[in-house]
């Protein structure tokens, strides 16, 4: 059914039908197909995003199309699956514009491109509230070959993607709030905070080393302290985390610097969507090596022990604690 | 990440984590996995149901969370597709209580294991807005299996299970406008549109029946009327709906013979769940003893011409308008 005041040929037959991929039947349909090579099984996730909570609502609408599939390809990557395509559910206000949704389905169409995730479906639907976007994405993965969130080992090395706090930071400069942090940052670093902030990038180039080597992984969307203590406690074991080993970008190390109140920010606010992951000591060097190889940095940030809880240590060997371990999303 | 003022371990761990199934990993994913038969493919569908629009936020939390599982598995049924699981994004309002989440999720348990569907995983949220519910169904089928909803033919029957009106009938029973009609009903006859309404029954047991013979099906959730009208015109064919022939509840000939008003209702409005389908007339006999075999009774009330269109025919033989072909949800 389509939102009021939108006619639903419209919507989906004009705007939404060119992202269409194979098996979504040109989206005329109530329902598409989905077809797994013999030996592979199929990963499925979803994350709803909603206005005020999960972005702004005059964020460039490409940019939470873009995030709507990312954060869910990001699920996918950190499963080691390679993405198949998506659901999408969106429910529209009715202050929705034309204009706006064109914008929209333009960003939903390139990041679906770029990661390799064509549209399958979804439904649309009026909302007396805010923009809500659910998307469903389908990742292929060998058989019984899910990477899980819980299973670190004692002993694994813990290790991350990229690097960590840039999009809370972003989400900071964002809010457009005065900061002496934000005078010391050049103009390319504001941009490239905000862009981490509204356009995060899955990590589908890990797919394979994950794969190969990963013991555990997830994405580190509700903060690195929080999703690591999360891991670790559905795995059953303990871990360190060494906090001067996180690694920051250029941006991210004068922000900091000039405003140590703002590590806690990067250490437990959300949105890197990079990718955490546990793998046996003795393969470090191997993984370190085929993420570079795939384009990806990768950094040792801790280890597994047997126990319980996360103990975080900073360079000075002082164990450090936070207000608050994971990220509560909250943007307008 | 938790809603707030909800405890993401008592939300997800306690509440949810027993409705879950095989591929789950008891909810403490950000994944599950699907493992489809080989030689078979896994049919995608998601409907969202915010609260004011498609149901009243004081319906019973169970048949909210029961509709909600329905409708979905309503279009798995109406693709050939057999039930294999759901994801579950919900959106909570800050004014939803834990009972209220208690009973929600009781019904939704139900639900699972009256349709064969459990719970594999999703999102949870806030919304400073209407309670939003997305579920993302998925089915199996044998490899190109998948009963379109583009495959009508000219020349074809047009079928439908069950009978048709009941729920929009309920849902203006739910809405408590005094009307003669209502005067007329027994109290049971009442509590059985009522209950169609709030509890849709999705055609499971037509799975087999249409895979064995027809040539394209959808289910009837927005009116008989447009629902056929689209049938026909994504199958490219024109077709007769004939009035008369339109399977209907002893209540609902009850209400309609009160106020032959409450036809158009009967006709055009929604949330029916049954399935429309169209088969080779050749076939009809059998289909007809196939459905009854599996419990379903099946009525012809048509057939699909060469040509655009849809003309609906009374019992003299008239040509029949209606105002609005199809139905718009709104519920509050």
């Amino acid at each position: 059914m389509a939102p009021h005041g939108w006619n639903e040929e419209d919507l989906i037959g004009n705007l939404l039908a060119p992202l269409a991929g194979e098996g979504a039947y040109g989206l005329r349909d109530d329902a598409a197909s989905v077809r797994v090579a013999p030996g592979y099984e199929l990963v499925v996730t979803c994350d709803t995003l909603v206005a005020s909570i999960h972005f702004f609502p005059d964020d460039p609408p490409a940019s939470i199309a873009h995030k709507a599939l990312a954060v869910n390809v990001s699920d996918l990557a950190a499963k080691g699956a390679v993405p198949r395509g998506y659901l999408l559910s969106l429910a529209l206000p009715a202050t929705v514009e034309r204009t706006w949704l064109e914008a929209f389905v333009a960003g939903l169409g390139e990041a679906g491109r770029r990661f390799g995730c064509p549209l399958l479906g979804g439904d649309t639907t009026a909302i007396p509230g805010p923009l809500c976007i659910t998307v469903s994405a389908f990742g292929e993965v060998r058989h019984g070959r899910m990477v899980p969130r819980t299973g670190v080992r004692a002993g694994d090395v813990i290790g991350v993607t990229g690097t960590i706090g840039d999009a809370a930071l972003g989400l900071l400069l964002r809010q457009a709030q005065e900061r002496p942090a934000w005078d010391r940052l050049a103009l390319e670093e504001r941009d490239y905070l905000l862009d981490r902030y509204l356009y995060p990038a899955p990590r589908i180039s890990m797919i394979g080393v994950l794969l190969d080597y990963a013991n555990a992984a997830m994405d580190v969307s509700d903060g690195l302290i929080g999703d690591l203590s999360k891991m670790l406690h559905v795995s059953g074991v303990a871990g360190r985390l060494d906090l001067g080993f996180v690694p920051l970008s250029s941006a991210a190390r004068t922000a900091t610097g000039a405003e140590t109140a703002l590590q806690e920010c990067v250490f437990t606010g959300g949105d890197d969507y990079e990718i955490l992951f546990s793998v046996p000591q003795n393969d470090w060097d191997a993984v370190k090596a085929a993420a570079m190889k795939a384009g990806t940095e990768v950094t040792r940030i801790g280890s597994a022990v047997a126990g319980e809880g996360l103990v975080c240590v900073d360079q000075n060997g002082n164990v450090v604690t936070f207000g608050r371990g994971s990220y509560v999303h909250r943007s307008g």
